[in-house]
């Protein structure tokens, strides 16, 4: 049918776009995944990836996947293989308020909408708040995925610095100020309360009802994400923010990290008016979630214990997080870094003559892949930063993906200092994008 | 924290919205869908759906399903529980190539894309294409929930008729320059062409390739939904409209009508360029999809004969539909209706005096359930049709629920014959909604 195409350009073979002056303007936001690039470049055998969030989801004893699938086929399986509510099965949601109530949220399971990972539940508050040009504040660093939805909705990132104690309550109301004071709409502050991503901080108790009594005096909506706020080495972070004032947040959570993310189960709980229009998005844009995984979640947590596999977890997540701490000491005593009380991801600086961003190629070929600090900002900072990734290696790969670093971090020093002076490898001005991955690992 | 709660309207107990002026434009178009509403009347024991779209997954022996597991678990599962690539495994894309092969269609697996059913496909290249007031051209009548995300994107649905063989292109053409003239940016058209939802009906052969070349010509993408193709009861359908112009279809594929909706794995097949721009927007609204989910349909694919099951399938979903023409002819001989040759739907219409949304809380009173037309139009049409669902009910409860229809539409015929020139139950003029659904369905 070579006659249905009028245009010899659009032909297999060649890149060019047929569709390229018809798309949407928000599409002009989509741009790789510094997160999707990076997974590649972890599954390469021979790579210690300190860059990639994937749970260690070996420590999870596979009998107790097998128990909850013989008891979901048993007792449920065509309801399971059907299609289901939008809001997520009734039973799951009340087992997602016994995960919460952990952490001292009380909810009912009506204020539940689960959603596939809460990646989406970001996706659909964005869609549900963001007009083109309205402010998002978020915590600079801020969770990559996260930067990625509201680019692709086309707001406006406005970042609000963080320090050990997480986000700086008088910087937060600069930031309001300023962007009243320039009139634009301000919808909500997305913010990751504990073990940030990825900074790896966590909001100290003080500050968390000042954070609060801040947005609701400036009619500001939280979005308060907390895939991590089990997953602590020593004592429980502070209780969410939602905790605080249940009318004024979106709390977010997630099976990910605390059973495994290959269900893509997260969740909202949401004041009622908002969960309400979050229902009808996820419907408009799923019809329904998988009710299969729903089914497979419920029964795992009714059959095993499920909460010695969360201590277990935190027990993986220590010793790694101590490996890592130990061999920075050990290898690069010159950075900076913090020490995560939980989570995944240390946050480390580097000197300034380095550039996370430029180095990572050279890190690829030395086999130790990282995630630079550019991708966690929407303004170009970033490129004295790296994240670094404890929890998928084990301690021994975490050693030695330290030691490869060293040597990175090191050569690039040696490099740049012999030719100090003559300008020509000091770092460019770092370009201002979210998410364009390093041509290496493109 | 009571004094974090500075407006006292926002307590709980009441149901003001206090984020009522932050929503985006958009948010607006978003409704409660009937097909929710429908779910949840198709749900209660005593009533005979025909108003769902649910497949009859107890036609899968549970064995099957329990077989992929237990291999999955066997020799997968640390990868099945992992997050994976956001286009999808590459193994489950391989597999889709060979669904996809049984209707001609010829691709590589780096042209799918799969998603969290065709759903979340649909609204991924709405949001892809669409800016607001941009045009979409389907067919009158067209999908409920394809119509809903348009208008989630604030896109404009222009209603292309169609016939007993599909979309007419006369009217397509028609449509296309009406639109040209008006100035307005045509961004796709979106098509059911094989047993239509709702109207049951198959784009003919003769009428595929004019499509595309009118398309083509005008330069509008096609949205080619094809959930039911493989579902066919005396012969199979002509072959897609992608295999005759692959560079100007984005093709959807789904597994949830031959083989299970509760895993919500559908797909898209799309230009290169297209592609590209589809998995971006995937990862930014889920960041993977189900990787537990692809690793158990492509171990239920390589271990089971999937190609029997749909052969099963069509035999059930064969008889549904002998029965509900049986039981048309015999209980409501003077309404009109089309002989659907495979899915899920027949398309009925009503006597001028009825109209199909003001019937249904009387026939739910009677314990039988349908879809009024008005749902598959965007701009108030429908009243005079229903859409009546074979898929789900038994032979046997298909004939109750049409008798149970036919007491329903005769006693509303009588009762608006008795009263004929008083005007006092003239149908009111439909009201200008997709799916706000009726009030005892809420």
């Amino acid at each position: 049918m070579s006659d249905l195409l009028p245009d010899p350009r659009s032909g297999a073979g060649t890149n060019l776009d047929r569709w390229y002056d018809t798309y949407a303007a928000r599409t002009a936001g989509l741009a790789a995944s510094e997160v999707r690039a990076l997974f590649a470049v972890a599954s390469r055998p021979e790579v210690v990836s300190l860059a990639g969030g994937m749970p260690y989801v070996r420590a999870i004893p596979r009998e107790l996947i097998a128990t909850a699938f013989d008891r979901l086929l048993l007792e449920d399986a065509p309801a399971a293989l059907q299609y289901g509510s939008g809001q997520g099965t009734p039973r799951l949601r009340e087992h997602i308020l016994e995960v919460m109530a952990l952490e001292g949220i009380h909810a009912s399971a009506d204020d539940v909408v689960t959603t596939t990972g809460s990646q989406q539940a970001i996706d659909l508050v964005t869609k549900l708040f963001i007009d083109p040009g309205d402010v998002v504040l978020a915590e600079g660093p801020s969770y990559v995925g996260a930067l990625g939805v509201f680019r692709s909705y086309q707001a406006e990132v406005v970042h609000v610095p963080l320090d050990a104690d997480g986000l700086i309550p008088e910087a937060l109301e600069a930031a309001i100020a300023t962007q009243k004071a320039a009139g634009r709409h301000i919808k909500f502050l997305y913010t990751v309360p504990n073990f940030h991503n990825p900074a790896g901080v966590t909001l100290s108790a003080e500050r968390r009802p000042r954070i609060v009594q801040i947005c609701s005096d400036a009619g500001v909506l939280i979005v308060e994400d907390n895939p991590y706020g089990l997953l602590w080495f020593d004592a429980p972070p502070p209780p969410p923010l939602q905790t605080l004032n249940p009318d004024g947040v979106v709390y977010l959570g997630s099976f990910s990290k605390t059973f495994a993310p290959g269900f893509r189960v997260g969740w909202a709980v949401a004041p009622h008016a908002v969960k309400e229009k979050l229902v009808l998005a996820a419907e408009s844009a799923i019809l329904s979630p998988s009710t299969f995984s729903h089914y497979l979640i419920s029964e795992y947590l009714e059959t095993v214990d499920w909460q010695g596999q969360i201590a277990t977890f935190r027990d993986v997540y220590r010793e790694r997080r101590d490996a890592i701490l130990a061999a920075l000491a050990k290898y690069l005593p010159d950075l900076t870094w913090n020490v995560p009380d939980g989570g995944f991801y240390v946050w480390v600086g580097l000197p300034d003559e380095l550039h996370s961003k430029q180095m990572l190629p050279r890190a690829v070929r030395e086999l130790v892949a990282y995630t630079p600090g550019t991708g966690f900002y929407a303004d170009g900072q970033g490129g004295r930063q790296m994240r670094l990734s404890f929890c998928y290696p084990t301690p021994a790969e975490i050693e030695v993906g330290v030691q490869r670093l060293a040597a990175v971090v090191n050569g690039e020093l040696e490099l740049v200092r012999s030719f100090r002076g003559t300008g020509s490898l000091t770092p460019s001005t770092p370009e201002h994008s979210v998410t364009t991955p390093p041509p290496d690992l493109r």
